[in-house]
């Protein structure tokens, strides 16, 4: 089963207590592409870049599994950009800046071939264009979408439109309270599946994640890390391992997602380890499982 | 198998965005005897009060088991009274007042048959009161203690001969970066050890707790509350919980820790739906039993 995952393509510039990197590989969509393709391939990655995109970068997904079909090259555009900066206990990041650049104007058509893909991933992107996506595709099984502040405070009504037409909602704690304006996440998490998603999953970074429905409640641990490097795109990761676990056996049951979103958090774990996706290059699946196995000793009880 | 707890008995005055409560039984040996109460009888108690506390503060830690010998009342003293309020999201609290009151000069003596119960919790207190407390007892099977910022801040000596003296510390997560100095959490639970105490267990609020030795780590999850209405003894009903399990077992493998982490978990989930103690005067052990397996359905996967 396939997964098609739309989100951002972009160049980051990363400042930590310890280093700073620049132009690095960074998206929503890259993110979660690589986590899913640890999963499933080939992985199809709906995104834009600029001629400014390195060659090596376009390779490196491409190694992946990830079909570069869906990515559109502007050749007299440049790359989103985007810079951020963490303090020492990595929980405060400030945004240097956002050059949205290519991506201001992107409206993209799907396709042929990617409209019957069933498990979509609508990662962090405007909301008009999430929901041009839904209204795209025509045998999803699964339709996820995660958001962030940024469009709950500027676009409020499209995302709500959007939010109406996703199967599972996944987003962080602080956004969940901003979106409802509850501040109990449980309450907020019901607020939200009033909205129109069976689903909601709330990541907490370094506390886990919850997952709630009408009739379920289920808590993800984290997995402990005493290491922490860059921790841009834990969530994207999250939702990609999810979404591509979730396309590999081909169910939705609880179970499965309980299981889904205990490989996205290893997937996210390995990430955070590294600045970009370097981290990826080198983990295998039996690393995976191996991360997986601890998280499951660390809640037996 | 006994349980003994060393702790405050105080009169508080709490405030919430909903209501305000004035001269309520209160304290951390209060809370954590009344939480070991539902495992083990009777459960010791040291601690002191004044003149002016209430008879039927007293007939109802009786009801509940807690054998009075240890609670010393001084006739011409004031119990301790504490005041405090908390913000909308009850995440945030300022102590309003504090009144040391007859505990500024109390220095307990144990009374000897209290001096070889196996099971010894030292709730928050100052240190030097921990470590005389430490120093008479004979045959204990098992130190707990817990402790606060205000005793990080004021009396870091005391307390770091306290800790080298005890099994187990527990504190919340402020608290264990406040006294190592770490922002990342499994390196303030690994400079804990180096401390002293063979076991680590941090507190994380409706982010549930984690428990670090050298060779295991387990994630606890907190029980998914709609409805809270005052916080106040939840840390200390989550350790009274876990020394009553404990006692009432009479096992200290990894097992029974985690199990006993869970029981004062729920218990602590009970205690927050009321203000003071009220609460627990309903709550049977069925009730604690049905929310633990709750529990354990939550992180199955």
């Amino acid at each position: 089963m396939g997964v098609l995952v739309v989100g951002t393509v972009t160049l980051d510039t990363i400042e930590t207590p310890n280093k700073r990197v620049e132009d690095v590989l960074g998206g929503s969509g890259t993110y979660a592409a690589v986590a899913a393709s640890f999963f499933v391939n080939p992985v199809r990655l709906i995104g834009v870049v600029g001629a400014d995109f390195p060659q090596a970068y376009t390779d490196f997904l491409q190694t992946r599994g990830v079909d570069l079909e869906g990515i559109t090259r502007v050749e007299n555009g440049k790359t989103f950009r985007w810079g951020g900066k963490y303090a020492d206990d990595f929980n405060v990041r400030d945004t240097l800046f956002t050059e949205l650049n290519v991506i201001e104007d992107f409206h993209p058509v799907l396709p042929a071939a990617y409209k019957d893909i069933p498990y979509l991933f609508l990662a962090n992107d405007p909301p008009e264009l999430q929901l041009s996506i839904i209204e795209q595709v025509k045998k999803t099984k699964l339709v996820v979408s995660d958001t962030m502040d940024f469009w709950i405070n500027e676009e409020r009504d499209a995302l709500q439109k959007t939010i109406e037409r996703v199967d599972i909602l996944i987003l962080n704690d602080s956004e969940a309270k901003l979106l409802t304006g509850e501040t109990n996440l449980m309450k907020a998490a019901r607020t939200i599946l009033r909205y129109g998603p069976k689903r909601v999953i709330i990541k907490k970074g370094e506390h886990g994640a919850i997952s709630i429905t009408e009739s379920s409640y289920f808590s993800a641990p984290a997995y402990p890390m005493t290491q922490v490097t860059d921790p841009t795109g834990a969530g994207d990761s999250f939702a990609g391992g999810l979404m591509g676990y979730l396309a590999s056996v081909g169910d939705l049951s609880e179970g499965s997602i309980r299981k889904a979103m205990m490989y996205g958090t290893v997937v996210a774990s390995f990430n955070i380890e590294d600045f970009s996706i370097n981290r990826q290059k080198s983990v295998q699946f039996q690393d995976i499982k191996a991360r997986y196995n601890e998280l499951q000793d660390t809640v037996r009880f």
